[in-house]
């Protein structure tokens, strides 16, 4: 089953990437107003249901994928 | 304007973040065949529609935002 999962920087939480790429966009001359940079996973695992891989990888988000101190993630399996 | 852009390793690009990600996970008994691990990035910019918004953003992936030797890209504009 294949999923993907996008796990970005929480709101108020300093995102230096992000800083980055907005000040570099503006100075290429684009109308950015904020970017935010965060990552986003694919996964092909084993699961029997789509309900069955979304409980794993809310397990796996919350051991490994993510930190939820400062990250939220939000996940799309393909029905 | 409120935007997302997906930037994926390409099939066949090597993705050393993505198979750390896939032996961690196996390590912690999870049922992953396959990780792939690109960026998200989140924009807030000036346009006037979605169409203009879509054409400068295809304009950033390919002169800041994704290495299209490697990468490719998705962008959602929100309505």
């Amino acid at each position: 089953m294949r999923a993907t999962i996008l796990v970005r920087p929480k709101a108020g939480i300093l995102d230096p990437q992000g800083e980055a790429v907005e000040s570099s966009l503006r100075q290429l001359g684009f109308p950015v107003e904020e970017a935010r940079v965060g990552r986003v996973i694919d996964l092909d695992l084993d699961a029997a249901t789509p309900d069955e891989a979304r409980g794993e990888i809310e397990r796996m988000c919350e051991r490994l994928l993510a930190n939820p101190l400062i990250e939220s993630y939000e996940i799309e399996v393909a029905e």
